[in-house]
């Protein structure tokens, strides 16, 4: 396909429900809505739930759908086959993978006692964090900005966890360098893929993270309160005891035993009864992504955001506004931030204009680029799409 | 209305959904599902998602969902206003529960090291707990038959935790006289209502539980995997520490202050964003109960199972059956089950004449009774019914 005319119209727009004469930006929060889902949301409701009940379960591949749905996600992010599961939560993931990743240390690594995070991390990322380390002594949360990531890598670190692209910014951590580095330390990695995962390419193979949680209602695209995944590196997956041991992640679910006894793999991060109205929103959602190159999304996403730039600096000059993003688009994500005084109002007063992004106290106005349906058009002429 | 009619044609059969022809008694696996349900998702899909994208969290409510289901429940629970909140699947809030009431007992109560519950909980309540005992030292799972819960209640016990219908006998716990006991003793209470909201009165206020925690998939009809709820006597909810402490169980969670500070209430068990979709499923769902009177519900539910166990006993007599549930409705929950030896196939060849109820190994065959939807006519007539 033509890269410039994908970016001009979106590189699958007509797959999406949107209102006519909206600019949507703000998928980095909420993901629009595949045109594809309501019919299989209601599929699921009244083809399933309602005609097959509880045959459901098997008749419908209910049960399988955490582990299908997380194949879906794993392609996405370079994870292999098998890694990846879908339910609960992001925070309740993080609470797994983070416990899960202490356990892994807890045992031959006594002189660890640091969690390192940054103040670029999502506050759940870290709320998760305190309650852990104020739950258990050994524990330490220590929160250093995002530039001194890297050189607070060290032996006392048992843990580094951390969110790949700042929500405020859009500041990008080079995951393959801290990983290498928090390895080199002896210490186990955790990303937070929420504002990565269909934004730009992953490669956990790659950069060898232990553990990985991801948001299912951004840039993928599920719904609102979609349900998140998880990773975990495949050899880690039978080593350690999941912190919340429940029936789905049971061995044999169906057997009824009254011993836990955890499944193999990442299917031991599972807890309780998969959601399966949400799932199968996700599931649908993430066929969109089947044929597309996160490379061309990546250029594309580049693009958007930086002829954004350029045409917000050029014709706002004078207003106050300054660029809270990196400039180097390789050092951001695939949001462009600006800070005003003022900022609150100008992201109203922008929403009353049929222009949605959105903004993050103190000072922050947000704008995220979803190029499966984000275009130049949605850049150049905001205006004149409001219809008026 | 009129109690006989209702009996015979379900208390309010025409609002639901179900194949014709089809005897339906998994209702204690899998509700049924209400006709509104489906324009509801439908509209939370299209107009809200679709329509109003990020803006539906304030416009179309989806903010306040998890409190405003809660509020529904609690008043089929007999729990205050803004003690029940909705969220997470079962287990992790059995979960969430556990960890509080230990919390509750930690400081002042050393000497306390036992929780009790019985082999007739459902597994992942005690998979729940066994994962806490294994991280934590100092508690032990203590599991005893449920004849002999009443007499294990001692100063070792700081939680007894019960759920109060058994899901495969149907055998029903005496919850205000348990749960005083336990208090009596010192020790704090969590119900698991997982088979008994929607399916008998409960009056937690009354009984003086300390936590409860429930299924929004079965009695309650939310869908497969509908959400759960939790719920916390109101003079604790400020005493503890939430063990996920998450951005929605934050005092101010779109402050994204760096630091967690929880809640007040219920409210600080909360933990990750919300599942709207699955979230309005359950809201209307729950609708079909404004107008209910739970006793009602109850003397259906026994009419309905003592029906049952007499046409099965007088048309099966001499094929091996044995009633595994108490014969006393008083002492059973809303479900009637049998052993059979061959209690798989007994199930699969009734499934084949669609008469849909469940097994559960070794030999026990299940039937659920939900008075809004189930008749006289499904335990009279189910093979007229099958249409062949």
């Amino acid at each position: 396909m033509n890269g410039d005319s994908a970016q001009a119209a979106g590189l699958k727009r007509s797959e999406f429900d949107l209102p006519d004469g909206l600019v949507y930006l703000d998928g980095n929060s909420l993901g629009a809505l595949p045109r594809a889902v309501a019919a299989r949301i209601d599929g699921a409701v009244k083809a399933e739930w309602g005609r097959m009940l509880i045959r459901g379960w098997n008749q419908a591949g209910w049960v399988d759908l955490p582990a299908r749905v997380g194949g879906k996600i794993a392609k996405l992010i370079g994870a292999p086959d098998a890694s990846v599961m879908v339910g609960d939560s992001t925070s309740v993931n993080v609470f797994k993978a983070l416990n899960a990743a202490l356990d892994l240390m807890s045992d031959t690594e006594s002189g660890r006692t640091v969690i390192l995070s940054d103040s670029g991390n999502f506050p759940t990322d870290l709320y998760i964090a305190q309650g852990i380390a104020g739950a258990q002594d050994r524990w330490q949360l220590k929160i250093v900005d995002p530039d001194e990531v890297a050189g607070a890598i060290d032996e006392s670190v048992a843990v580094l966890m951390l969110t790949e692209v700042d929500y405020r910014t859009g500041r990008l951590h080079d995951m393959a360098a801290l990983s290498a580095a928090a390895h080199r330390a002896g210490a186990r990695v955790i990303w937070d893929l929420a504002h990565s995962a269909g934004a730009l390419p992953v490669d956990l193979g790659n950069v060898e993270a232990d553990f990985a949680v991801g948001c299912g209602y951004k840039y993928l695209n599920g719904g609102p309160g979609a349900p998140a995944f998880i990773y975990v590196r495949p050899d880690h997956a039978d080593r350690f005891g999941p912190r919340i041991s429940g029936w789905f992640g049971h061995e044999a679910p169906f057997a009824f035993d009254q011993h836990f006894r955890p499944a193999s793999g990442v299917q031991r991060m599972m807890v309780g009864t998969p959601p399966v109205l949400s799932l199968s929103a996700l599931d649908t959602a993430l066929d969109l992504w089947a044929d597309v190159d996160m490379h061309e999304i990546r250029a594309m996403s580049i693009a958007l955001s930086q002829l954004f730039i350029a045409e917000v600096e050029s014709r706002c000059a004078g207003f106050g506004l300054r660029l809270a993003s990196p400039r180097d688009p390789q050092r951001r994500g695939s949001q462009v931030s600006f800070r005003h005084a003022e900022g609150y109002a100008v992201m109203q007063a922008l929403i009353s204009g049929n222009v949605i992004g959105d903004f993050r106290a103190p000072d922050i106005i947000r704008f995220g680029f979803a190029p499966l349906y984000n275009s130049a058009d949605d850049v150049r002429q905001p205006t004149g799409r409001s219809g008026r």
